[in-house]
This record gives structure tokens, C-alpha cells and sequence, in this order.
């Protein structure tokens, strides 16, 4: 096994689609909750909107969808309830969901069954011999889709988001401009639970 | 989303495959190690070989094969360079990699992209408003292969591990059967690290 990887991506990094809608569930391993979300992912206009979902019966917990634009650094957390809206400063530049094309390859693999599954490859920003991962992406190997995303801080993981009903483009570019009740919004961030 | 699920489930879990080969990545919490194997899983003998793969350069670290068999209640931890073989107790009994019939259904999705993808069902020890999940797992929908395990405990994962590359069967059932090393096997676990 020593050696394995490396020599399979001579051909470098996959592109990965610039727009798509879909779902995921991010982990966060510092609080140990899962956040569902359907997102649509806007690269080209440096843009994503995740409209939390809730499955379980949660009654301290507020819901939310937040609108990122990164081209005007700029945030909304928008209650799905009341329309409550906050309005934040994005500090992280955008980060896209794609594999850079320093990227290190880690391996390629199946995921399913025998007779049902799907191709994707494994890099990271690992430098082999000068520096530990703090990224690890997984995504398909036809379509560059994503599938798991990890980050890495200080060799514990920190978040990881899964990646499903993944479809090309936008439906519907005007859920990425925010409702009227951010015209007058508030600057501070909303609690997520409230009791 | 609220009340997603459940319904799309009448039918049950669906039954895993018994005897299978293939890899996985288990990512444990709690030391923040991934750590690689090619594994054998003989579910109808109650047996589990994982032979650990190493792939970056890690000279402090040891690699071994792990032998489980649980009707004798017994493991072996061979090194696999110097073939030191260790026996030892297993105290927790068999648990197969499947979902057990009263498991409650969580979700049903599509990995991959939208040409190329698998489509799973998710499915948890969670009883609604009793008892939170301490295990959730992701199997293919089409022929129950895993995906994803992940344990829980206290509301935070322990481990998860990923699955790949699995075919149905065992190729070689002599794997199960230890070395001659360890006739004469120490009773105490070897160190993963050496230095």
C-alpha cells in the first residue's frame, strides 16, 4: 500500500461545477451538531444560500436561512419564521467548493455496492513531508461534484459536510436577494437556540 | 422538511450482504486519527480481518492485521512487518454491519452528481421523544451495502467510518485463520506508536 495514489491524477484536479443546488448535513465536531440545509451554490457570483432544514422535533431552536454574498462581503441570517433579519460582515474571503489545483491526490476509490456506486478522488492541500492537511475533499471523478468536505485544524477535525441530490445550475436566482425586512436590519447575529 | 421521512420507509431496513471485502477510513474523535484498512467481513461466522494501510510516510508508527473473532470471543493483532502476534479478549459482543429491523429511518438521498451517483437510505437507533441516536448508518439503497457508520455517544461521534470498494463475498477464507506466531501469542496489546 506504501506508494498508492499519485500516479492515477497525472492529469491534475477535476473542475468542479460553478453552479448547483442540493443538500447537505454539516457536521460540527466543537458543538458535536449536525446542521441540514438545502443550498444553492452560486461560484460564479461568489454567492450561497443554505435554508437550514428541520427534521426533528426541536422546539428551542430557530431555523434560518442565510444569504452569503462574498463579492460584497456581506451576510443575512434571515428567521424562516418571523423574517427577522440580521445583517453581517463576512470576515473569510470566499472559499469554493472545488479542489485548488495545488492540491495533493489521496486516493480514488468506489463508494456502494458492487453493481451500484459511484467514482470520486480524494485530495487535499497536504504538502507531502512539510505540512499536515487542513483540508480533505472528496468529489465525484466524472462530474467533480462534492461529496465530503473536512477541515482540519491542529490534526482534529473541525467540520464535515456531506454533499447529496446534487443538481447542475440555479433555479431560481431570486433567492439570493434578501427579503424587504433587511432593508432595516439588525447588525447583531441571532441565537440559533433559545431556550 | 418537517415531518420528511418515515414515509418513504414502510417496507423496513433492508437486509446487508453477509460476506464482504473491501476498505474503509475510520476517523476516531477522540485522538482525531483517520486510520485506513482493507477489511473482510464475514458476518455469518462472526468474523472481521483488518489489515491497516499506510500510505504517507509515518516512521513512528506501527501496522498490523487484526483478526476478530467473536464466537471464540478472541483477537489477534499481528505486526505486519515482524509478524508479533498478540491474543486478546474481546468484550463487546459481535455487531454486524447492518441495520438491525427496529432501526428508525432518518433519510433517503443521492450521493454523487446528477448522471452519476448512488442512492442511499439513513437509518438510526433514535426512538422519536425517547432516546437520542448513538448510532446512525448510510446504506445503498439498491443492494444495502455500508457507506457510513457513525457512533455517538453524550451527543458527540466517536467514530465514523467510511466504506469503499466493497465486493460481495470472502476471496480467501484462510485470512481469518491467524499465523503460526501466534501459537505462542503475548496477552497484551502492541503500541500503534513507537516513538
Amino acid at each position: 500500500f506504501p506508494g498508492q495514489g499519485g500516479s492515477r491524477a497525472a492529469a491534475g484536479p477535476c473542475v468542479a461545477p460553478l453552479q448547483w443546488e442540493g443538500r447537505w448535513v454539516m457536521y460540527d465536531h466543537s458543538t458535536g451538531r449536525n446542521s441540514r440545509a438545502a443550498v444553492s451554490y452560486d461560484g460564479l457570483n461568489q454567492r450561497v444560500r443554505v435554508l437550514q432544514q428541520h427534521k426533528k422535533h426541536t422546539p428551542c431552536q430557530r431555523f434560518y436561512e442565510y444569504i452569503y454574498l462574498y463579492q460584497s462581503m456581506v451576510m443575512f441570517q434571515i428567521d424562516q419564521k418571523t423574517k427577522d433579519c440580521s445583517k453581517l460582515a463576512l470576515t473569510d474571503s470566499f472559499d469554493p467548493f472545488d479542489i485548488p489545483d495545488n492540491s495533493t491526490f489521496e486516493d480514488q476509490y468506489f463508494i456502494g455496492g458492487p453493481d451500484d456506486n459511484v467514482e470520486v478522488q480524494e485530495w487535499s492541500d497536504r504538502k507531502p513531508a512539510r505540512q499536515h492537511e487542513t483540508w480533505v475533499g472528496v468529489y465525484t471523478k466524472k462530474d467533480c461534484y462534492p461529496v465530503q468536505e473536512t477541515y482540519t485544524k491542529n490534526s482534529s477535525v473541525t467540520t464535515s459536510t456531506r454533499f447529496f441530490n446534487l443538481q447542475l445550475g440555479i433555479s431560481d436566482p431570486d433567492i439570493f436577494s434578501p427579503p424587504s425586512t433587511c432593508q432595516s436590519a439588525r447588525l447583531e447575529r441571532m441565537a440559533e437556540t433559545v431556550c
